[in-house]
């Protein structure tokens, strides 16, 4: 993993310079690198710093990000190691199960230790940096928004830092409820596992609500103004803290349909394995549905929370609901870091040629695991909703928009190509990691072809070359897809002006959401199928299976078709939404000044 | 077939009535009820009719539309008729080919006779209801913005007539079209079948771009006025060739790019085709990244033609650029009516045991004719896209909204749970055929383990049953998304008002176009590398075959993946967003005057 991370950091690095002298001589062109100042986009009134102190500033905070990204591994490596992780996955599974009938985990694959780093770096690392991405982002919205409003034109420091009082008191909150966890209820049984794991959820929402409560009573003034697309708008404290609950609820809820929809407790997911009964096809079938399904109570609950908080307060509503959504994040990363440590263990069980009790165990663990996984994209996909939204708010302002009309020509093509973007992006991640796998595929039926005594377990098969190619697979493959995410806000911009940028942002905003859910959902629906039926826990799991029955095979190719879409496209759609609205944000001043050229020269 | 219509016919009256019962109390509540003439909404200065007249003309208009649909067999039927065809496809190609290992059409199979009526049904009864369908709504949309312009206002009736003229002249062009293909270019061999057909496309393109200039310039006025949301606006008689041109070749880009995705002559589906050799999951992967894919470049060509469209004339752009592309609608349905045709020739056939030779000859035809469907099905989408935009703009021209405001949180609400509407739709769709396809799986799997003598071809199988099973499904599964699409509408506008209905609308046309478009192709895809597999016409082809082999297996699960994704989903949800905006410009009045409840109580 090592390694990886420094070829990656190589690429990062390069790509790093490139964009911090754009952003200087995009944003210092604004007023022709002027050194005055101007008027305030806000506030007609007040004079603010100069075009070129902005540029400086800008390059500045990027470069620090970046480096500080960097540290922490963020940006494109998400996308390269979910496809790093997936690949190696795809090829484990198609030859080591489907044609060498060798188990899933067995030491003499040569593609599985490339899995197990590869779940590491996907799982933990990738989705970690995701939801602390959204994190930052909220929180810096909120920031934004309120220093243009009256907290910041005041200088009330205790309400300026509102955005930040939330997360401390979330991580109060999570470690109050670990507590519940390791000392108060005790885990006994494997069938408790996902009640116990759901129950800790339900505390830290609960105690966070009465957390945001004292917040917004003490460190909020009873009324205040927040800025509203070019106007001051008067907002209680209590409203305040509706917006925040009503984005923690909205994630609560979103948690738990996940559950419902992935779970294999449930009849959703029982339905799907029932479906293998007549082969791969009514099985991708019924899981395509169920993912689109799943679709439905999110969107409603984001819906909702989107309704309340943009009511009461605006753009900054937006930011405060997200960062409600993300209070608990410390609880969630928890129970989402939680699969693939059961997953590993159970790999690390079979290589080490442990008894099958054990490995029962960790499997059991690890169902629950895929569960909490998709938890945790729901969380990381609702919140990065709401982030991309205040973004999106808080680029119209900057960019000194008052209304996106969806009945102009502009905002219109903008918001149907919009849509069409994740659907692009999805191509572009899919098929790299069907191609990667297929590289793979033929690497792992090399070595068993060519590595005397591979199959009769007297050799070691060479995982290097393995890891390797999945390295080298995703950090190639991840160049168009993040082309793809960072040109278009500049192509759009600098072409078709802000208007237009505007629809893009909120078509790929609304239509991503939707595939994002829908392809995490299938993903661990179909996982958790095969799980169900390979568990036999049920009278009616044991009719489809056992392992290496006709239902368990169709189950096992919907789990390969799930993978990449659960782990690759799913996730990574998120970084599409929130990154194209953060550069909009960045480069919006230069769009407005200079943008929209093809319509200059019409 | 007939009986089906009958039974079909009785749930259709019974939903008239209470519809039209419906549209008359509503519309005529707009003003109480009241006689007395009230000032146009377009035009304050005028007097128009009172809403209770409008009442009673919509509702009459409702009837006689519904008498004659019902005579044509439209509306709820096509949902049912799609799901009918596919489900007994699915049954058919499970039981038939991959339990038991006897040929797709061999008549011992049950479901043979279910899957040949399904085909005329759906795909023709369909499709051509589908494209009819968009066509009547365009030219009425555009006689409706017309009737309200200068045309309209100084009675000049041959520019009223000027998007009839388009029809008709469009007619002259595709029979001149049909003598270049049976008199000029004769087909000799198979191979020559699919540029023949794509000839034909162009030919009527051509022909009909001059066909357009030649009526716009003298059917319409050197320059007159068009009603554009509250102002009139000046419009050249160039400027509407323009309209309609831009619509007509934008049609022959979506023909073209979806041959591209879905002909087995091109590269994207021999990569499918070549997937299969690792397996169903690697080629079910790469065919969902070929239908994202295939959705770039038809998005890029609706997005010009709305944008210039809509820039020179507004909804009437819109509306005339809808026609335009369906202008060469005649060419556009023989051309789909073709893989139907070629595959009940085969069905035929091969039931009647005749030669290999002429089973090979129909195969190929009907690979032929899966392209030309997919053509077809991009024709109906991206005219369902315009005609959606178009009646769109007329719901809220008649609703006296002047902007849709992205920035306020009952649009933007609209928005994403209407980019959710499609895929709650599909879910119900799909999942209809899955499980109508397991009732009639078990019917098939019954009669061939009692009836006796069925497998040796000693007796004939009870085709009738299953017919009956698929035609109970479809009418009964066809109720809850029909539901969906007639309701969504109506509770919206009811409770939340003409703002967030026109949310709804604009997000579930933006995400349905998505949709739909990959759906058909990369079932199309998936059908068409089973062909390519089968028929073996290339080196590389033969390396994956030959039928039964390991690859052709895996291409077999692809294509019954495939079926309703293509024939169910993807084309019924041209009904969706079509429907849907439809309804809501009949209730539009009635909205703006009482709706939005919702708020009015908060």
């Amino acid at each position: 993993a090592t390694s990886f991370l420094f070829t990656e950091y190589q690429y990062v690095g390069v790509f790093m310079i490139a964009f911090a002298i754009l952003i200087f001589v995009f944003l210092g062109s604004v007023e022709g690198f002027s050194t005055k100042g101007q008027a305030c986009t806000y506030d007609q009134q007040k004079m603010c710093k100069p075009a070129l102190a902005t540029a400086a500033f800008s390059t500045v905070s990027f470069l620090l990000g970046a480096i500080t990204s960097v540290l922490s591994g963020f940006l494109g490596m998400k996308i390269a190691t979910y496809a790093n992780a997936r690949t190696t996955l795809e090829a484990r599974k198609s030859v080591g199960k489907v044609e060498r009938n060798i188990p899933e985990d067995d030491p003499r694959n040569p593609a599985v230790i490339a899995d197990n780093v590869g779940d590491n770096v996907g799982d933990i690392a990738g989705m970690g940096s995701d939801l602390f991405g959204s994190y930052a982002e909220s929180s810096c919205a909120a920031l934004v928004v309120a220093s243009i409003s009256s907290f910041g034109i005041n200088h009330e420091f205790t309400s300026m830092l509102y955005p930040l009082l939330i997360s401390s008191i979330g991580i109060l909150v999570c470690l109050i409820t670990t507590l519940f966890a390791t000392d108060i209820f005790e885990v006994k049984a494997v069938k408790e596992i996902e009640p116990s794991l759901k129950k800790q959820l339900i505390i830290s929402t609960v105690l966070m609500t009465v957390g945001i409560a004292i917040v917004s009573w003490i460190g909020l003034p009873s009324s205040f103004t927040i800025y509203n697309f070019g106007a001051q708008k008067v907002v209680k404290n209590w409203q305040l803290f509706l917006c925040v609950a009503v984005g923690l609820w909205a994630g609560l809820i979103i948690g738990f349909v996940t559950e419902y929809y992935t779970s294999n407790a449930y009849s959703p997911v029982q339905d799907v394995a029932d479906s293998c009964r007549t082969g791969a096809a009514t099985n991708v079938i019924f899981g395509l549905a169920l993912g689109y399904k799943s679709v439905i109570i999110p969107i409603f609950a984001i819906a909702v929370s989107i309704f309340v908080s943009f009511s009461f307060a605006a753009m900054y509503g937006i930011a405060v609901a997200a960062l409600g959504m993300l209070s608990t994040i410390a609880t969630g990363l928890a129970i989402d870091a939680y699969g693939p440590i059961s997953d590993n263990a159970g790999g690390i069980a079979e290589m080490a040629g442990m008894s099958h009790r054990i490995r029962e165990r960790t499997d059991a663990l690890d169902a629950a695991g895929n569960t909490t996984a998709a938890i945790g994209k729901g969380f990381a996909i609702g919140s990065a909703a709401l982030v991309s939204l205040a973004l999106f708010g808080a680029f119209v302002s900057r960019a000194g928009i008052t209304t996106v009309d969806v009945l102009t020509p502009k905002v219109f093509i903008g918001l149907i190509v919009g849509a069409m973007l994740p659907y692009w992006f999805s191509a572009m991640t899919m098929k790299s990691v069907g191609s990667a796998a297929l590289k793979m595929v033929e690497e792992v039926r090399r070595q068993f072809n060519t590595i005397p005594g591979l199959m009769e377990g007297t050799t070691k098969p060479d995982y290097a070359t393995c890891v390797k190619i999945s390295t080298d697979a995703s950090i190639k493959e991840m160049i168009p897809p993040g082309a793809l995410v960072m040109l278009t806000p500049l192509i759009v911009g600098i072409f078709f002006g802000v208007e237009t940028l505007s629809g893009v942002l909120a078509g790929s905003l609304v239509s991503g959401v939707q595939i994002a859910i829908s392809a995490s959902n299938t993903g661990g629906a179909w996982d958790n199928a095969k799980k169900y039926i390979e568990a036999g826990a049920s009278e009616h799991a044991r009719t489809l299976g056992p392992k290496g029955s006709e239902p368990h095979k169709a189950a096992v190719i919907g789990d390969t078709i799930g993978d990449p879409l659960k782990d690759t496209s799913g996730p990574s759609l998120n970084i599409l939404i929130k990154l194209m609205a953060v550069e909009s944000l960045v480069f919006a001043p230069f769009f407005a000044t200079h943008g929209g050229l093809l319509f200059k020269i019409f």
